[in-house]
């Protein structure tokens, strides 16, 4: 065996000093790292599997994962792997779990007693249906109301745990007892999954779309572990993934028309594309795309005026 | 186009015939089957494809199908594919959606009002908790304590609904409004499955050991679909899978020893193997995997006294 | 069983009509259909599994598959999918099979003799190393000194084949004796997909970076066998990802500064994100992400002079 | 933080000194381990997510194993991940890139010069086509006649090789120089997988029946780094899996009747089963589940005569 070949594994002062370190989300909920598999390094390592021995190193490391990012080459983000001991409510565990390129442990409820814990909502945090997205929320309730319900959800969780326990003292099996738990009964588990799949999770559930519970646990583990572990791959996905802008076929060429200073070739472009749809009196029709778009031009600092 | 290359999509009558059936499961579940692809000859032509022209057909189709479930062959399985459309209380549902190997699309309680049904227990279906298995039930309450429990299931169910109900007509966000609903609350998915993950997710699920509720599932796509669907599939898997024994390195030279009449050997190879500890009073301590060796022994017909 | 619940299977005339029939890829491959599953309408009814009963139909089915497809909800496009028979050199099946979420069963020369076809090169495709992707090619060699090249390659093959025979007279096992076959040689195989996963693999493919030879089978299934499968999902496709122009959060904003007409902001943005790095004679150093931004402001038909 | 939370990463002696090492493989192939992540009690502590606080300890951390591995509770052993750097034959690298639950990085022979080695046969090596098994090899060619076919391998690899090169001298862009090169090129490659699905590759690859160039690989990454990495969950593999039988409803009920005695009621079975069939002169036909049946008795030490 050649010395030259021997290796140790990459280490992450940065995330073994947060190794078993919970951070708290949600009202008792929490995320801690237990273990951990490659760095920024392991990445461009495994990508430069691919040079051939006396290739002259081209790009620098950094260089290298920007590119790789960029250009959705995505298999070396694979190389690098975590493990995550997480608590969530159960209704936020339904739509984590739905995320198959993971690897779970999770806890039994079947073998043993339900956490005795539920997220509990403060009267401050109720939050109001959106209007413009069915999917959801907008602004809270006030906080008088919001006691009001803070209270009947105090009961209700009290009420449910009291039929759990009775049935348990009746000798009912855990495996049945536990079927009327509410959905914010807390849940534990093991969370394994590699990097590439990570950023795509995290994409998703960061987004401002996402849930506020999952969103917080989202943030919780972007911000303050992947930002650490690897900080040359978590700000190449802040660049060239969380805060890029795609815009469509159609979006690219009224944008390039507007940047062209051809207001009325934008326009008639809206208008082919079912952008322009008007209400009998004139005024524009509700349309999704055309706000998506108007939201994206804003962002951009470009103003303009279908009218 | 050569004509004699034109196909046809497979189709199986016996499926056809209950495309969209109902079948009930549970007091309010069911499973539908929406759409299939392939059939036993697709299997069988997916296997082939290794066939080079002019190869003899040295085994009939049956034949090749078994051949294939017996020595683990599990890719031509994976070319028939089929779509359910299922009720199941969120509970049965987590345990459900732990098989990652599946496509879903799951009844939205942000998007829409949660299904205003929860699964309700006779009171001759409470089950008591098992001694034996941690994980597991065995016999029932006597229906005079499970008429109690059952009430108080109904009360707690309802309890749990106007609460919902409260939040929704107070105007807050669906998403936020179902944190406390029950795990009895029904929900609806489209599960899409090939056959040979569809085959892993029957052999777990409808084993003595899962769960009453989700072993009723099971129970259905085996016995009401799958088998009417590959029906020469299905017999290959009861044979070389669902009904097959496997022994151990351990139990296999065991069995040998008392198949040949050699009961002092077979039980020194059990000391060996640490499956006839002993108590201080010289009983034999428990031990699990020598149940099981006894499980195995009793179903081939063979007695033993470890004495 | 309520008669309103009979289902059929959705049919696609288009694609039924061209079931079996080879299209010709390279000089000796093809692509078949050999079975689907699914249309555009099962995307939407997989998507309406969310939606109550009662919920009116905000948006038809066609604006419903294009939102879908703008925001990434990718589980209802994997309630269809196909099954195809290809055959392909086995240089481009080494990199089709990275795919790894398909099904596959391939032809097997551990079983069956070694195809007799190899993919043989025309003396006017011989095509040049790009000097500016190295992993790339560009332009072709002249047909004079392409016909030596394929002389050359005519012999080797004929060489390789030769050699396999022999072995196989002498009664070498036919795993073995193929192990020099040459990369060219054409292979089978069943390949069945999903259609969400077949559109990640279609975009990859069919991107003018894909190597000519799996472009090419990408391009036929994508325009010969998607498009007529699935036109709505096509289209939207084409629309929202694959002509879609993804700009990076530092092209986002110089492209901003442009369109506004701030010339130095947009040249200091440059600067300051590292585009415009100068060798020491002044003039600007290569840099690949300046050279695609450059691409997509003449994309949209925008100038700029960094100078 | 409380400081009994305090993690520090498994680490593991026994595997820690071979990182790097290079385990040779046929002729230039190799295996060695890049990185590891848990060990065996990494599995026990994932299963234990499953036990509340206060469970007393019941079983040991190796029972606790051995029980997982028996009863095919599998995704505690996914906790675990390897990383492997091989370099193996294109030919058996066709195969090992079947397994589709690992992450790769390949050496690329777009971006790079094809590595300039070959698998080349030894004279004594040459397999001789198993009349048996159509896809399997038995015994091996004289020594004479395998120099022939050694020396026409060398010649032949020689000729693909400079065929290779004249292509690059011409210009030809790599991706298309390397369509004639043989199946026996060496590549290489990072594979990183969990155990759990590292013991699938193993057990499917360790096989008698895997090809003589797979297994080589299988059985160096078992014996060599699977074992002493985690030692028991490895045993527990050999004892459980690897070294398992199984008996097929047909089998285990034959076997019963002739543990118990029962010989003519064990031969009624086998033809009831049809693994009695007779030819016209009264001999049995050849029948491979018969065969299979007698290994496995004769394994048990079982004798019998069918006739």
């Amino acid at each position: 065996m050649d010395q030259s070949e021997r290796l140790s594994r990459p280490k992450v002062d940065a995330i073994e000093s947060l190794l078993g370190k919970r951070f708290s989300v949600l009202d008792d909920g929490f995320v801690r790292v237990v273990d951990y598999m490659g760095d920024d390094a392991a990445v461009v390592l495994a990508a430069r599997v691919s040079y051939g021995a006396g290739t002259k190193k081209v790009q620098d490391d950094r260089a290298l994962i920007r590119y790789l990012m960029r250009h959705h080459h995505t298999t070396p983000f694979e190389m690098c792997e975590i493990k995550l001991h997480v608590r969530a409510p159960m209704d936020t565990w339904r739509q984590w779990i739905r995320h198959r390129t993971a690897s779970v442990n999770e806890y039994s409820t079947r073998y043993s007693l339900a956490i005795d814990a539920s997220q509990r909502t403060p009267e401050t945090e109720w939050r109001l249906q959106s209007t413009e997205n069915r999917q959801g929320s907008s602004g809270f309730l006030d906080s008088k109301a919001g006691a009001t319900l803070s209270a009947a959800e105090n009961e209700l969780q009290k009420h449910a745990r009291k039929v759990y326990e009775e049935r348990l003292a009746a000798g009912i099996a855990r495996e049945q007892a536990r079927k009327d738990l509410p959905l914010s009964t807390y849940t534990e588990a093991y969370w394994k999954i590699d990097l590439h799949n990570l950023l795509n999770f995290l994409q998703l559930r960061m987004h401002k779309h996402a849930q506020a519970e999952i969103r917080s646990f989202a943030n919780i583990i972007g911000q303050e572990i992947v930002a650490k572990w690897v900080p040359t791959v978590w700000q190449a996905f802040l660049d060239y993934r969380d805060q890029a802008v795609t815009l469509s076929r159609m979006e690219a060429s009224i944008i390039s028309a507007i940047a062209a200073g051809k207001q009325d070739h934008a326009k008639s472009l809206a208008e082919e594309f079912g952008l322009l749809n008007r209400n009998p009196d004139g005024s524009l029709k509700a349309n999704r795309e055309r706000r998506e778009l108007e939201e994206k031009l804003s962002t951009m600092g470009l103003m303009f005026n279908w009218s």
